[in-house]
């Protein structure tokens, strides 16, 4: 099948009456990806903002492949928000597509007011575009208002979420 | 980066004695696959043989996608267990590439000889090999033994996997 995820460009209007642009990430937007990355409690321990090559690179991985989205939230030319989803083709539930969403942040500044639920609506407007019958993603067990967050949106919580560090002795 | 994810047999010889082959699947494996993922509890209520097309054509999707790898283990030529893998570039953890694992099913008779464990750990070699540096999956909380399972093989059940059908008015 061919596939393309170029999505448009989407102004909404926070619960303060901010106005924000949702659109695709260009590469000028990685070091603004990676602050948001590094100013987050878990993100503080296994990011670098440093290494700003190994993020470049990761982009150009990213936005290559047709099936991997990095998407932004953009106030008056600044980053503010971002969210990765990538689109998995599998056998299961009889050949669906799935979306699968990593990396949500959200600047601490920019937390309350509806600016996560826009973005996440985005990605699932995106994904049923996309022909997905399914969008899904885990959050840290430590992250307790990030899964009040989901339920609220509509998600379940159905799952467990198991991870294996490679490259380790542990 | 140029990817290529094509992944070299391996025999193993299970608890029992038995020996088994783990590749990647080929076309005429997808009916096999299927009666797999009909097989389970979960399947059951969600997947139907009775639509091959559609689950051939997901097949066709994995298999032209370098970053998609369905697998099967075999014994005298029948198929007694599938995964599939995703490799996911991403901007997180310093740009790293991550495993994704979807779909491990062993066939009823098959289980409780070391070929669950067998078929996951040629998964993450595989990732290893493909360079990432973590492999996860979530499971359904109702698979108790599918966690103890997951966790005997080194996975930390850090996280909570959340889903969210679309196309339906739920």
């Amino acid at each position: 099948m061919a596939f393309h995820n170029r999505m448009t460009s989407t102004v909404f209007v926070l619960t303060d009456g901010s106005r924000c642009l949702v659109r695709e990430a260009v590469a000028s937007d990685v070091e603004s990806i990676v602050a948001l990355l590094v100013d987050d409690p878990l993100g503080a321990t296994r990011e670098s903002s440093d290494d700003i090559a190994a993020y470049r690179a990761a982009f150009e991985d990213i936005s290559s492949d047709p099936r991997n989205l990095q998407v932004v939230v953009v106030h008056e030319d600044i980053v503010v928000a971002t969210l990765q989803s990538t689109v998995i083709p599998g056998l299961a539930r009889a050949g669906a597509l799935r979306a699968q969403i990593e990396g949500v942040r959200v600047a601490a500044a920019w937390r309350g007011r509806g600016l996560g639920a826009a973005l996440i609506g985005w990605a699932v407007a995106a994904a049923e575009r996309q022909g997905c019958a399914l969008v899904q993603l885990t959050s840290d067990a430590s992250r307790v208002d990030a899964q009040r967050f989901y339920t609220r949106l509509g998600f379940t919580a159905s799952h467990v979420g198991f991870k294996k560090q490679l490259g380790t002795t542990t």
